[in-house]
């Protein structure tokens, strides 16, 4: 699994492109001890925190701890937190925390199950 | 004037103590083609953008354009701008947007009437 600034940037894009101000969390992709969701976006109307996850297989998986940050941020700042899923050759698709599937460990998201989300072009 | 990390870093400390969850803005301090404020602020209730200014004269100066980002910026994500001023010797203080006195290019905050604004530390 891949995350990685370049969806980062692609999905800020987005965003922008329908009117939003979004950008990068400052401590997002690492080295730090606090982690913080990738992406903020926000319209004057929705607000959105936003985790970006991208994969070449056929499934994503994010750690309880991380969607327990996302919630706790997204919480404080009275905004809803996304995850963007990005599988290759699938458009950025945007799921709500209720939409991905539990394991012990991980919250899931399958390739085949993709049509839960919202592709985030439309979403936004 | 100098506006400077250290400054940033102490009101997110201050904001941290009280609860808050706190964050300098990634675009923060230059270097890129959108001005963002500089910190980030919300603790599930209250949620603010904060501008931090410090200087060693008598008198703050911040740019109408700067001041007009900082709005655009706290109206799309919900929030209210604040606007934090460190002189000399004296505390954090905060200023709502309505409480700086305007110049013809430029916000003013005059060393003299801090009492205007609130302490930080009181303020949160």
């Amino acid at each position: 699994m891949s995350t990685g600034k370049h969806h980062e940037y692609n999905v800020i894009k987005l965003f922008e492109k329908y009117g939003y101000i979004a950008m990068r969390s400052p401590a997002s992709g690492g080295g730090t001890k606090k982690p913080r969701p990738d992406i903020f976006a926000g319209n004057g109307k929705n607000f959105y925190v936003v985790e970006v996850k991208s994969t070449k297989k056929d499934h994503i998986y994010i750690k309880k701890e991380q969607i327990k940050e996302l919630k706790t941020f997204a919480f404080s700042f009275g905004a809803v937190p996304l995850v963007c899923a990005k599988f290759s050759r699938k458009p950025y698709t945007v799921f709500m925390l209720r939409q991905l599937q539990k394991t012990e460990k991980y919250y899931k998201i399958n390739l085949n199950e993709i049509k839960k989300g919202h592709e985030l072009e439309k979403f936004i």
